[in-house]
């Protein structure tokens, strides 16, 4: 008998083949001449000196990694500092930090619910919400995309413990959450509300304070916030803001904290020199959200269709998966970096560009930008 | 009406506090006196100055962070260099890089399974094993510690697509998977095999290969193995390797890698310079698991319950759960830091005490620390 356990696996790239939607890694040089409209580095501080120099120090000091389990050998004073200052500069009493927002989500998801609860999650939510669902022992219903009333309904359907959950800024198209309607329904039905901030913090709220701050709901005692330290702080890791109690609960419940390994030193000390120059520099965080809306109008005012950004996502539709692809080759071509969404990674099936606004472009840069995205666009414009 | 979502976790503190297994974080300082044998740093190799200068070095020229998905701008050439040089290494076709090795395993248990699949799963594996067969869409099949001929039963009670996973180096007692035994029983039913070689990595196999070269499995047909960069590689981040056509659909289909930022650069860096090491200085993996044995010898000889280590992990019975802890916290006050495992970390309600060997502990530090272990032992000892 031939042993072959993996020959499906050869049908199914054949579907991706058919479909026009196989993926592969293109690995990037350290040096290159595209302007990149396609990271998260919203600020711009994944290669700020005094960023780099932070990890470097942690790894001098600290060594490589934190070396087992934050439980165990893996809890550094480095990790405490970091967890101190992101919970003071977000306006929360605790937090806790992990080797990726995507952890972080897992770990709020199934340690803040349980065989009895609801979680009740929009539509749009990222791929770590959808999956820190299904980890769950909750029951989950979904939401249509941003509706305070149909969490409403949903959270009074249910007579148990109940869980909201929702991206604060869409990372397919860029879009805000309605924070205070959802905190509002969530208070009337006595549920906890998890706000996923990963692309809000460092570009909404007071000087970066993220979208909770701005909402006027950090600190909120049934208020629970994600965060990821991959974006805004070009770093790596994640982390769970909230009340003391429910990070002393993550420490003793979480899974993807107990039984992972620590995040490593060189990735917490670039984190947390990103957030301190941040705080020296706050306006970083509104330049990011006004490039993004510049961006924005040039490109719907030349014909375009795109959401209006709340943060510094900008998502501009292309008529098809195949025409999407074309027009991000086509803008690299041309030296522009950009990102582009498609099926299965968008839940409408909408394919799109995706344009990430840095707060360290300059006035030539967005303008080459815009000049290059309308210039290989695959639809007339103006 | 009181706003209270949270109340609940009082309560299960509570609860916790009564049961005396209450976990707190305890950050350690960057030096300490406490000689190690708590971590899963088995070579020593997390601040082997080639290492941390390697995780510096990538910094600089690659930034703190990846700054977005492996798919978008998340992979560099450092990444390929990684992943090409860990294949290479462990003798397999290709690797695939990811943020953790817990994501590694939550992508190789989601992805390469359906909904028609089986999952037949040890009973002793580690927590990120468990909770990718509750991710993924397949049925789990739990089959007793170490038992090929359970793993055979459970195969052929199933008529689709199957999969058997297994620890190489069981996290709790350091035993090792009965792989021959389990490669066997996958080839008769055309099963694939995944292997967590999270333990195995720098300690077992040709000069620190790993679990599966140890057992000529590397590189088969049907076995993909799982990696951890965190333990003997001293940094973080995870990794799958298998046939290459294992690896593109992971690519394609692995969520944890598609929405997941990229691993650090620094991280990144300090596993290969870790990886170039042990090639250079092979003799390191085989010490870690002599010192092991020579532990577990000393202290089995004084009368005390182990597990004969299989690789780097020793793991000494207590009677109790508050016997484990005040046990750990008597080394630790004698200058020895230890492991403490307890239920719900322990899958069979055993406490433990787990000590790891480091290649790098001299004759006078494995003296010291069988002294204390012993010294301070809830049993009579010889
Ligand atoms: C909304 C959202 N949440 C969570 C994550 C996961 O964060 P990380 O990449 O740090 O794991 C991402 C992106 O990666 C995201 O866009
Ligand atoms: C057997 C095993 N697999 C996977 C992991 C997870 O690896 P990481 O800590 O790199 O996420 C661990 C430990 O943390 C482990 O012991």
């Amino acid at each position: 008998m031939s042993y072959a356990p993996f020959d499906w696996l050869d049908d199914e790239a054949r579907r991706r083949a058919d479909a026009g939607l196989v993926r592969s890694l293109r690995p990037r040089p350290a040096e290159t001449e595209l302007l990149d409209l396609a990271s998260n580095d919203y600020l711009g501080l994944s290669r700020h000196p005094e960023v780099t120099a932070a990890a470097a120090e942690a790894v001098r000091t600290w060594g490589a990694g934190a070396t087992g389990s934050r439980l165990v050998t893996g809890s550094t004073a480095l990790h405490a500092e970091l967890e101190q200052e992101l919970a003071d500069f977000c306006g929360f009493e605790s937090a806790l930090v992990f080797s990726s927002g995507y952890a972080a989500n897992l770990a709020a998801l199934t340690a803040l619910t349980g065989r009895d609860s609801l979680i009740v999650s929009d539509a749009g939510n990222h791929a770590s919400i959808v999956d820190g669902c299904r980890l769950s022992r909750a029951a989950t219903a979904v939401v249509p995309h941003a509706d305070p009333e149909a969490v409403r309904k949903a959270l009074h359907s249910h007579g148990g413990r109940a869980l909201a959950v929702t991206d604060s800024v869409f990372s397919v198209d860029g879009d805000a959450a309605p924070l205070a309607g959802l905190a509002e329904v969530c208070r009337g039905a006595d549920a906890a509300l998890l706000v996923d901030d990963a692309h809000g913090l460092g570009v909404l709220g007071r000087g970066g304070r993220g979208a909770l701050e701005a909402a006027g709901l950090a600190g909120g005692e049934g208020v629970v916030a994600t965060l990821t330290l991959s974006k805004s702080l070009g770093s790596q890791g994640g982390a769970v803001l909230g009340p003391d109690r429910v990070i002393r609960h993550l420490v003793n419940a979480a899974r993807t904290f107990i039984f992972d390994t620590g995040l490593a030193p060189a990735s917490a000390g670039a984190a947390l020199g990103a957030l301190r120059l941040l705080r020296r520099e706050p306006e970083r965080a509104a330049r990011a959200g006004a490039v993004a809306v510049e961006l924005y109008a040039r490109l719907t005012e030349a014909g375009l269709t795109a959401v209006r950004p709340d943060a510094a996502v900008v998502s501009v539709r292309a008529p098809s998966a195949e025409s999407a692809v074309r027009w991000a080759a086509d803008c690299r071509t041309a030296g522009l970096a950009v990102g582009c969404f498609r099926p299965p990674s968008v839940p409408d099936g909408i394919s799109r560009l995706r344009l990430t606004a840095r707060a360290d472009l300059t006035r030539k840069q967005i303008s080459a930008a815009v000049g290059t995205v309308l210039a290989t666009a695959p639809l007339p414009v103006s």
